[in-house]
């Protein structure tokens, strides 16, 4: 019988965030690791840091893909420290390296890490972020949604098949 | 006497697009060039294709930075290749190699370059290009210009204390 | 009582190697994982994959940073594989995410992150790999291992205090 | 009738380097520019900053391709700075970007750039730098010089063909 697939599933946003911020990212952390996915993210504070206290506190297992030249600079939630070495072009790993993210809130590091998935066909489920438009026409690209459990739900249910 | 500064300016734009986007193209190239600002772009076809063509008519000097591993993918109008090997990691080096960023329609390639730009703190000029919103509130980051006059003027003279 | 510091240990060698290589790496792989270190590698195959097969069968966890764009390179024993993008670039993150690096034979790509190790001040541990010399002057940077056992030991006791 | 391909060759060496170290960067830099190379390097001091010095003195083009966030790390006499924002990763797209590299003394940077370089099939001859062997067996990728004319001529002849 073969093992179900493991979700990698990322979680985006500020290294510096407002408390609904983090308590969505907490939250959104907390029901990935029940639901026995893999939280990936940039390693550091804000969004990031409040995503892996939440995965942790439910047993669920952290990745940081870190920016920078040592692993101290990673939040204490982190359990897997991935030192790159190459500054924020490892935004490019954090997405690349998950079936889904899930932008919460965030600035010009999360639109480009937005950028960067939708430009490989990587989901994006967005809660309190950006929107685009183009030459004045919607994208609408970013599958929004209203609270944490829609945010799971959705990159869950929609990258089932991968 | 002290020289003149050499401004570099990145033209980015999809590697595929229309007519009246390589027009644009070709003319903010002409007139970066006439006006002796370097031009940097991601090398390939489309609209950076269409940038140095017009900078190289007018004795630019045209710079392409490559995502992949060897120079044969640059466009014929590049004279100087640079082959980084990273893939779309190169966007960051396109945007930090230039004093300001002119986009030109786009996809979510040069969505990513406008981010890694506005993080970096490096000016945005945009024709016809994405527009931004944040939790609902416009974001008036990208500069918007009308043609490419009026982009390549902003460029420069924002730019000129730097 | 603090928990005792996790190790993270790479392996690096050539993606096909011969069998005694792929013998080496197996036996150092399982070693790591009886003694509780998590496995570091490019996530390939060859010496990476040997060396994953050997961790994954002593129950120990495997990490492969990945050069390419998606995880099905990835060798079957990599359970947490990180997809960079970057191409040979993420050489330099699969050294930096570990305390200490076991180089086994291995060819140019090894010697790539032989280097970035000793560069980044990363500890060095030689099975028939590499030795170098700079202006006729031997270099013993690289310390050298007779045998599997011998190599963990190094890995770990160098690395203990950090 | 054809142009004749122009041909960009990397020098390599420390960013602190010694005075006959510094006078060998700078003739190979001067003598590459008399016949017509343009020059490639990592933008710093040391070797990067002589080669340079000697390519200006000659009226060449120097092109930087610089490890961090700004253009102001560039050494004095790099006229084509390149911000990559990636750190050490910059030495992959160092190498790429040439048809040949000539190493001058160098420490374990160094080192990474001719093992990128002999990975990636790109002519390495070296001036009092690294000499490698593999599991006791001499390996003579790097073609040695005696003196910078050396050093020139030969990767000039030997990539004639590029």
């Amino acid at each position: 019988m073969p093992e179900k697939k493991k979700r990698f599933i990322a979680i985006i946003g500020s290294g510096q965030c407002s408390a609904p911020e983090a308590e969505l990212a907490e939250a959104v952390g907390r029901q990935l690791a029940r639901r026995g996915a893999t939280l990936v993210c940039g390693g550091l504070g804000g969004v990031m840091e409040a995503a892996c206290k939440g995965a942790s506190s439910e047993g669920g297992v952290t990745i940081g893909i870190l920016p920078g030249d040592n692993y101290h600079a990673a939040n204490p939630y982190v359990q897997i420290p991935i030192v790159t070495g190459i500054g924020y072009a490892r935004n490019l790993a954090v997405v690349k390296s998950a079936q889904a993210v899930i932008a919460i809130g965030g600035s010009y590091g999360t639109l480009s890490e937005i950028s960067h998935a939708l430009q490989s066909g990587i989901l994006v489920i967005g809660l309190n972020t950006w929107s685009l438009s183009r030459n004045d026409q919607p994208d609408n690209s970013i599958i929004p949604a209203q609270n944490p459990t829609e945010a799971v739900n959705k990159a869950l249910s929609l990258t089932a098949h991968q």
